[in-house]
């Protein structure tokens, strides 16, 4: 019998240990689910005989060594900052470990002793990344062996609400972190088209949008990500002269969006004034021109350059953001306060569908041709529970617990899923989860 | 005979050693000049029988615990953060001290054991900080005395060059650290207009700028300062309506520096790609959306609605932005890459002379009637070496050290000099260095 560890019982947990757990049985598996709530864990263990849960604080080293020790592969779906003190304990007693996370750097700093003990840390195994390295991977390989010449390849990937309960003015709801997509893009966008550097400052961001149609669900705006240059290393394309990754939004909501940026509402760096007795009106007049004569309206109009009857003002408005009523939250930053309103007005219904969309494209040149593969996905979510978001995030990962534990994956050291090895059959099986690519050919 | 230690020799020094070894004889002073270079300590002290100099380390605890357990009074004149060294061995053998730099927070925590000991620690006595707080609390003093109600303060200050100089199309060149001059304003401004906060984001503050006439010397333009709120408290004005602190520029200085802020061009916090091999038009083209077929100077007009027979694109084109010379940087960041530039263009020619404008407004109330009073100074530079900068930075200092030393100011602890038994006499004596304000009263 294998034993699973998994450390995390949150949101993106659900359908982790839902798959392991529905396997349990005829791959002659035992999972521990550990959470700093036992209840969290339990909730998602019980009525299945070959699940358990426990209390678990990874601020506990012992508990931290003797839960590891004591299983075969330990899955982290900790807060990204305790997967190096998991990897370090999964190390010391050669056990494997799959995280969804971002390597960091002193993640790297294992990869040649996990290799010479012959144990694989898995990372970057959920959605974004993760099905992105996978799906792109698996058609730059394909290029690469038809010994084509890749010109460009540009990826885009959105959490959205899905097209049938879409139905506020911003055509977007929290489906993920609220606190990321308040402060998202802060920094400098960076990528490289046809052999030029470009960076975006993040005050321009949400005004150098490009545009997608994705399949049959129509069109979408993608603004930068910050990181699109490292991902040359990551798939080996470092003369690559186009390479960019957006997230993707409904058309209209990088230039409302753009208002907060431009009048500074998502700077979480200071704290506001008396923020405990501020109006929503007073909180965006804090960030206008001091004129008592004028409506707050018509100032943040002329500031901006905005007529009052447009879609982005109507999106202001709809948000309640000009009324008289009390913030009511003490020693708050702007970003803070922004999020507090967009959580009353951004929340999934308890009957909504949250939808992920991922679009790749590649050029790439052979035999005097061009030639563009654009690649899509889109997956909806089931319920509340088994999101899109928690789907796309936890499958991965779980199916690649699987491979680990049935020697399907035999690589090791400290890994993303860039090798065939590990992507094929990972993509393979998902798709019979539905999560699938569709790729669309073209001569340009 | 008193011994005076100062620390730091370079550009801020020359006044203040100046000032202390001409009036060392008759004082009956001793004065040591330390710095890490000491041959540039001895340049200072030559000529002088009152005066030595020394290779002096602030790394070098033992030195230092020498070296001001020798004298009376210590200047630190080094980079601000060497300030609480100096202060906690000063404090350790009981001798006062001078720095013309804010009051950290560590420094502000020896107050207490300064005053059991009867030393004083006078921070904040150069320009700015310095003769603002000395001259603006002369007049809030003589307001109150009055009985009159302070509804607004205002107090805007610029380095610049002296109008004869003036003869480029910014009407700026660089009276100071250039770094600094880059960097200006990022964060976020914070001010208090009519009892209502305002907050200004970095890339807003060069397009909210207010105007200034000052004396006979024409029109300045000003943007906010960081830190206007903090300033209620060292003035005692807790509840005034209107705190406003700006930094002062000539007219279409802020529109054509704000293209460089709009574009990204202050950013330090990245490395830019390849900046080894890039021309300065690759510099500015990384900024701005691809596009083979138009112009950079077309794509900049165009994207930030600049017109090309504009004064800013002219102001652009003068600095030589748009040339295909090499920059020649390792590894910059595109503010290192922008200084790198505007210092071969902004640099004071040997016979130019810098100026310092400092003007204050002050609306207070009495007996039903309003009154402005506006308080201006202007000081111009005498050579290169006692250029205004110099001038007010160190006179105010080298004065605060002659009457500590003579028992004229005999306040203890960790101060700024805001109390008039310190601003007046230091006041007094800067007119006859002509630096004075001139005031003018209006009703308004």
């Amino acid at each position: 019998m294998k034993k699973i560890l998994v450390l995390g019982a949150g949101l993106s947990a659900s359908t982790l240990i839902k798959y392991l757990l529905d396997q349990a049985e005829e791959l002659d598996w035992y999972v521990r689910v550990g959470d700093i709530s036992e209840e969290l864990a339990e909730r998602k263990t019980k009525g299945y005989s070959r699940g358990e849960s426990l209390g678990f604080n990874i601020q506990n080293q012992e508990q931290c060594e003797t839960e590891v020790a004591n299983c075969d592969l330990v899955v982290s779906l900790l807060p990204a900052r305790f997967h190096y003190l998991v990897a370090q304990v999964a190390l010391k007693y050669s056990k494997h470990m799959v995280t969804a996370s971002y390597v960091s750097p002193e993640m790297k700093s294992l990869d040649a002793e996990s290799r010479e003990k012959g144990i694989v840390i898995l990372n970057e195994i959920g959605v974004d990344p993760g099905i992105d390295h996978m799906s792109a991977m698996r058609v730059i390989d394909q290029i690469r062996y038809k010994g084509g010449t890749l010109a460009s390849f540009t990826s885009n990937t959105g959490g959205l609400v899905a097209p049938k309960y879409d139905n506020n003015p911003w055509n977007y709801k929290f489906t993920w972190n609220p606190r990321n997509v308040v402060l998202a893009g802060q920094g400098v966008a960076q990528y490289i088209e046809n052999g030029r550097y470009k960076y975006i400052p993040y005050h321009k961001l949400f005004t150098r949008i490009q545009r997608a149609n994705v399949l049959n669900y129509g069109e979408f705006e993608v603004y930068a990500n910050r990181d699109s240059l490292k991902y040359r290393e990551t798939y080996g394309l470092h003369n690559i002269p186009t390479m960019y990754r957006g997230t993707m939004r409904r058309p209209g909501y990088a230039k409302a969006w753009n208002v907060f940026v431009r009048l500074g509402m998502t700077d979480d760096t200071y704290i506001l004034e008396d923020s405990e007795n501020m109006t929503w009106r007073e909180f965006i007049n804090t960030f206008l021109f001091y004129d008592p004569d004028t409506s707050v309206e018509a100032k943040l109009s002329k500031y901006l350059g905005i007529p009052e009857d447009s879609g982005v003002m109507y999106k202001l408005r709809w948000l309640g953001i000009f009324n008289n009523e009390k913030i009511g939250m003490k020693k708050a930053t702007p970003a803070q306060v922004l999020q507090h309103l967009l959580e009353q007005k951004w929340t999934l219904d308890s009957d909504d569908k949250d939808m992920i969309v991922m679009q790749h494209q590649f050029v790439y040149s052979l035999n005097g041709e061009k030639t563009k593969i654009t690649s899509s996905m889109v997956v909806e979510g089931k319920d509340q529970v088994h999101t899109a978001m928690s789907m796309t995030v936890g499958l991965p990962a779980a199916i690649a617990v699987k491979l680990i534990l049935t020697g399907e994956i035999t690589e090791t050291g400290v890994i993303v899923p860039v090798m065939r090895s590990v992507y094929d059959p990972i993509l393979n099986e998902l798709e019979k989860y539905g999560v699938k690519f569709i790729e669309e050919v073209a001569t340009v």
